[in-house]
């Protein structure tokens, strides 16, 4: 999407050798391009989250082992391909798409031993990776936008108030973003439309991260407290909550990031549709009951206990609690498919329901 | 409550000329006292925030009163302290408390001209009202405490897991608190219990005081993000809810800090047990639809997009979202009586209708 009117993704290729990245650490208060030039700096910012992110992490691994492709012995490259995939594929150890994507490559480039056919092939691979990542967020856009229209025109008008939480923005991906990608079609087309942007605490994802995007590519939009949607869904303020989602069962539970299940209860309970807008490898066939089997990760507990924020122009991080106060840290809650209006995929919408997927992923039929 | 053994209140009469209060703006970070000598100082404490809370700003104003008499000129002090009265009025309009505590001071001086006599009935005056507030706290306890005893027995004595939100504790009023109130004597009495503190964004008074309080006072206890507690409720970590109320209807419409509904949705969704615990004071008679009546305060947007909190001994401000990004800062929210499981008063605990309140005050039926 654009940063300033200047179109960017998240990751890309630059000239041979360099691979660029905006590194979102820094991010809302600095905007910076870092250069990569070797498979362990992609790993290193992979591991300390310079990017972030299952779409983009996938693309991130794609264009690593391309990179590893340049750096690999010619002639004998097969050894040096999978050291470098194995160190790609620990950096992230829960990130599906970074084993997948490695993986891909691998299969890509087997059997191939010289050198400029090697790097050609990994190029290719990488960039289709990307290109796919992008069409299938592109492609979300698609199929939701048509919500934000109606909304629209019910409203004769009158801006459609959207309420989402954490990042599911093309931060997250390689452009577009899963929940954001209705929103960016929307807006795109001249839909008057307004963000609440839940700030996501402990980490703050949205406030720092959703806001800045919404933000650089021009969509008006407000942070809040988390804890604000329930009041602003009771006061007729939000049309629709639109979220993205880390892990979705093929019965449509819909876990997403810590606080996502409360909106889902606001949303019911005031009347407002509650989508989740996920790439289909989202998906994981074969879990039903995501409340029983889903393994919610719990994290460090310092991330509650601190906030990092920008003072006198250096990011600093500053302690809440009493020193002696223990906190806890989970990251993920799981939405059951009754709170779910519905799931954009890159196929299109659908309830959440087992049935109803399956008729959008027929080949899946037999996976669970 | 104790603070680390010794017992402490939150504000209380030191010697004669010299009120004592916990200056809460330093807190968790800092537990500093503050001496008062004049009714400027008093003002400027209750302005400034060094102390908060309905009841405690209420004891701060009569305290404030009886340092207006010893200043007040002998054998005429009235316009003094009807000018002291307005002075303490004026610091936070909307505190019921703080006009009701003036008046009822003005009442008990009226008509004393001799400056000893005029002391004298001043601090009687204010000890009468500290005292008040103090015990109705504890009678809230005692009516409370028996449903974590009941839990408690239910579970065969392991850890009673209550949830509250933002600061309804003892620091909010002179002792005991209100929706601690139970858990301090439930806690007092032997019975194993763990709070689950949520931090309350954007002001933070769970991470800050309610987390601080509980922790001095010996209470096990765990700060998490706002967005946390539908997880632990769906995962059977949560027994019991348990907040204060800013304002309460004769309906039974609960208002309380900003997120308080999310919650009480949860509850109900996992049939959990959701009380509002409340002096009477806090019930407004006049109202009965508090979603449509009660306006809801929004603060500065800076306290969403700015973290207070501790960095190498000094308290420091960060900010979290992007320069350019508005934020919106709603203080309350209000829950609705069908998802209030009871009401915790002085007098004993009540459904949330309003025949059921009635019984409670039939003194308060032909108010609204």
């Amino acid at each position: 999407m654009n940063v300033d009117g200047r179109h960017f993704r998240t990751i890309w290729f630059q000239s041979e050798g360099l691979i660029q990245i905006i590194d979102q650490r820094l991010l809302p208060h600095e905007f910076r391009i870092e250069n990569l030039y070797t498979v362990e700096e992609m790993a290193t910012a992979i591991l300390d989250m310079h990017v972030r992110g299952a779409g983009l992490i996938g693309a991130a691994a794609g264009y690593g082992m391309y990179l590893a492709a340049l750096q690999a012995p010619d002639g004998n490259p097969g050894e040096f391909l999978r050291q470098a995939g194995a160190r790609l594929a620990e950096t992230r150890p829960t990130a599906v798409n970074l084993q997948w994507a490695v993986n891909r490559q691998l299969q890509s480039l087997a059997g191939i031993t010289a050198k400029t056919r090697l790097v050609t092939q990994a190029l290719e691979t990488a960039t289709e990776i990307a290109d796919e990542d992008a069409a299938f967020c592109r492609r979300i856009g698609d199929h939701g936008m048509p919500l934000i229209a109606e909304i629209s025109r019910r409203k004769d008008g009158r801006p459609v108030n959207i309420l989402t939480h954490c990042n599911a923005g093309w931060l997250a991906f390689v452009d577009y973003g899963s929940a954001t990608a209705p929103i960016y079609a929307a807006h795109d087309s001249g839909i008057p439309l307004h963000v609440w942007v839940d700030e996501t605490r402990p980490r703050n994802q949205g406030a720092s991260l959703t806001a800045w995007e919404l933000g650089r590519h021009g969509v008006p939009h407000t942070v809040i407290a988390d804890n604000t949607g329930g009041h602003l869904m009771q006061h007729g303020q939000v049309d629709l909550v639109m979220v993205g989602s880390d892990r979705t069962t093929r019965s449509g539970y819909v876990a997403n990031k810590i606080g996502t299940y409360l909106k889902a209860l606001a949303a019911r309970d005031n009347n407002i549709p509650f989508y989740a807008a996920l790439p289909s490898s989202t998906f994981d066939w074969e879990m039903r009951d995501g409340l029983r089997e889903i393994p919610v990760e719990q994290r460090n507990a310092d991330e509650v206990r601190y906030m990092h924020g920008l003072l006198n122009g250096k990011i600093e991080k500053v302690l809440l609690t009493p020193e002696a106060s223990p906190a806890a840290n989970y990251a993920f809650d799981v939405t059951p498919p009754r709170l779910v209006t519905g799931l954009i995929t890159e196929r299109g919408i659908t309830p959440a329901t087992e049935e109803d997927i399956l008729n959008l992923y027929p080949e899946k039929r037999h996976a669970g």
